[in-house]
């Protein structure tokens, strides 16, 4: 298992978040998502390492930016 | 037509306002939403004259709270 923090902005909701799980799922290898509206803190598990820019390119694909933390 | 204005609170982003629009655009009658989330602002056009309670309980169905503006 690999577990790696991001930081993501501009999520104001549960929506935004959940917008924000939805796309991260999508990645091949995840196994369980955390994320902290208030913080933009967002905490990736998965099986095997995952490449960070497939990760930042899916909180983009949901509408957000998103940088290694 | 019937244009009618309500505040809605807690709306923080578009996702929000999509909610909204969503269970408003339920109730019978409606032909138009326009949602403006800095302001809360919601204004429903209808065919014929809408019960406040409808609208009301239509914005709290998607987690808001309203009142008549």
């Amino acid at each position: 298992m690999e577990t790696t923090n991001y930081t993501v902005t501009g999520m104001t909701c549960g929506h935004c978040a959940g917008s924000v799980r939805t796309e991260v799922a999508k990645l091949d290898g995840v196994t369980d998502i955390s994320i902290d509206v208030p913080t933009g803190r967002l905490t990736v598990t998965s099986s095997a390492p995952l490449a960070a820019a497939a990760v930042l390119g899916a909180v983009e694909e949901a509408g957000y930016a998103a940088s290694p933390a």
